[in-house]
C-alpha cells in the first residue's frame, strides 16, 4: 500500500448549510473528510490549505499549492478542489513539474448535503493512485479518471467527461 | 478508460430494511448500485446474480459466478459480495485460473443504512481496476487493496486489513 | 381525526440544491412533503401555491393565501412558509379574520439537506392542529407552539423560541 | 407551554445497526432521541428505562413503567415504545389509573436507518400532547392519533390506522 496524502483546498466537496445566513459556505476545516474517514473506517491523512470556493483560488493560492506539494515527503496526493477551476490549478502543477502522482477530484454536490457523490469521487481517486504507476496530474471525477487534459467539466450536464 | 463490469453477488452492502419482519434482508435487485450510479453521474454496468448473504454461498453459486466471469466479454470486473465468505470465493476463482483483472468488494454496512462506506469500498475498487496493469484476483475494503492474499477481514475490529 | 389540509407556500423548508448552479433554490414543486408523507405512511392532503423564498412573499401573494384559505372546505389548515416573514403573514391572516384554525410551520434547515428538523416542525403541526379546540392562528417550531402573536424567530440563536 | 417528559422504553425507534454481529439492536441509550432534539434545536427532557424491543416486554417492566409515571412530577408524559405491544401497555397503564395524559408513540423503521417517520410519529406525539385537554392514554403513529383504544398496528399493511 502507498502512502497517500489528501490536501483539501476547498471547494463544493466541503461546502455546508449555514442556517443562521440561510446559505451554503465553504468549511473552514475538513469535517467531511474526516466523517467519511470514520466511516470508511480507513485513516485518511488529510492536509487542509487555502480553504476557498474555486472561483476564489488566485495563484497566490496556486503558488501555495504547488510549494506544499514540493515540500511535502509524500509522493502520492489527491487534492480536493473546488470543480470550475480544477483544470487550471491542474495545468498551473503541471508547468510546476512537481514529478509526483497527483490525482485532482472535488464533488458537484457537497459532502454534507448528500454524501454519495463526493464519496464516490475522492474514494475512486483513492483507489485510482493506488495504482498508478507514473508520475503526474490526473483527474477522477464522476467515474472519469484520466491525465488531467483528458477530463473536463461539462457545465451543461454538470458532471465530468472524458474528452 | 477501460470497460468495467461489476457483479453483484448479494452481501451486506445490498441489505434494506423491511418494516413488516422488522429485519434485514438482502435485495435481489441492484437498488444501492443503480441509486449510487445515478448519484454518482455515472454510468456504472451492473450484472446482478446470485443475490445471497455471504454465509449462505454455496460452492453451486461460486462455479455460477466463475461461469459468469468466464463467458463474460468483459477483462476488468468488480465483484459485491458479502465479507465472510469473500476469501473463500477469491481462493475459487483464483484455482479457475480466468486470467482476468477481478476486484472483490462489498460492506460492513449496508448502503441503505449509510451509503459512505459501501460507496466508498465500491468506488475506490473502480478507481482501482481502471489503474491495474496485471490480470489477478484483488480486495478492496476499507481503505485496503492489494492481491486477495494479502487483505483479510478482522472480525474483532469489523473491517478489513492488510496482511 | 380532524382533516387537515396542508398549503405549501414555500420557503427554507422546500429548498433544493442545484449542481449546475451551486445554490440552493426553492422547489417549485412539494417533493419534500411527497417525500415525508410516503415515508410517514400517512396520505398528507397538500396545496401547493406561490412557492417563494420568505423575503419575496409580497401582500399579493398573501392576498392570494388568505383567498384561497377563505374558498377552502377545511377548518384546519397547516401553513408552511419561510421563517422570515412567517410573523407578517400570520399578522395579516388575523387581520382577515377567517375563522378558521391554521397553524404555521416552515424549517430552519431544508428538508432536502437535513430531513429532521423539516420533519420535526411539520409533524408537531400536525399533532398540534389535531387537538386544538379554538380557531386562531398559531406557529409551531421548533418545538414552540402557540398563538402566533407569543412565538417568534430569533435571528441570534437560528431558532424559533417562545415570548 | 406545556412541561413534557418523554420516556424512553426502547423499541424499533432506538434500533442500530450492528457492523460486527451484522444485526440490528436496541440502543440502550437515547442516541436517536438526543440527536432528534439538536437538530430540532429543542431541549427534549428524557428519560430513558428498560431499553427493549416490543415483544420482550414483561409485565414486571410494565409495572416500572407505571411506577415511574406514577412518582413523576410530569402530568404529561410521551412514551417511545415497541409497536408490537403498544397496545398491551396502554391497557395496562389504563388499568393502572393514573390520571394523567400519556401519549404513546414508536416507529417501524429505526431512526437510524432513515430518521424520517420516527422523528415524525414522536413530534406528532409532542405537538398532539401540547394541545390535550384531558388526562388519557392516547397513541400517535403515522398521523393517526387518539385514544389508545382507537389506533392499533395493521401488520399487514405495516402501520397503525384508526379503527
Amino acid at each position: 500500500m502507498k502512502k497517500i496524502l489528501i490536501i483539501n483546498t476547498g471547494g463544493t466537496f466541503n461546502k455546508i448549510y449555514d442556517p443562521i445566513k440561510g446559505d451554503l459556505m465553504v468549511d473552514k476545516g475538513s469535517n467531511a473528510l474526516e466523517q467519511l474517514s470514520e466511516k470508511w473506517l480507513c485513516d485518511l491523512k488529510i492536509l487542509n490549505i487555502i480553504g476557498k470556493d474555486s472561483l476564489d483560488m488566485s495563484n497566490h493560492d496556486r503558488l501555495e499549492l504547488l510549494a506544499t506539494i514540493s515540500h511535502s515527503s509524500y509522493e502520492y496526493i489527491i487534492i480536493i478542489h473546488g470543480t470550475d477551476t480544477m483544470d487550471i490549478t491542474a495545468e498551473y502543477l503541471s508547468d510546476g513539474d512537481c514529478q509526483k502522482c497527483i490525482v485532482f477530484t472535488g464533488a458537484m454536490v457537497p459532502y454534507s448535503i448528500d454524501p454519495v457523490e463526493a464519496t464516490a469521487n475522492l474514494c475512486s481517486a483513492y483507489g485510482y493512485i493506488n495504482a498508478l504507476k507514473k508520475s503526474g496530474i490526473y483527474i477522477a471525477m464522476n467515474g472519469v479518471m484520466d491525465v488531467y487534459e483528458k477530463v473536463r467539466k461539462d457545465r451543461k450536464l454538470g458532471k465530468f467527461i472524458s474528452v
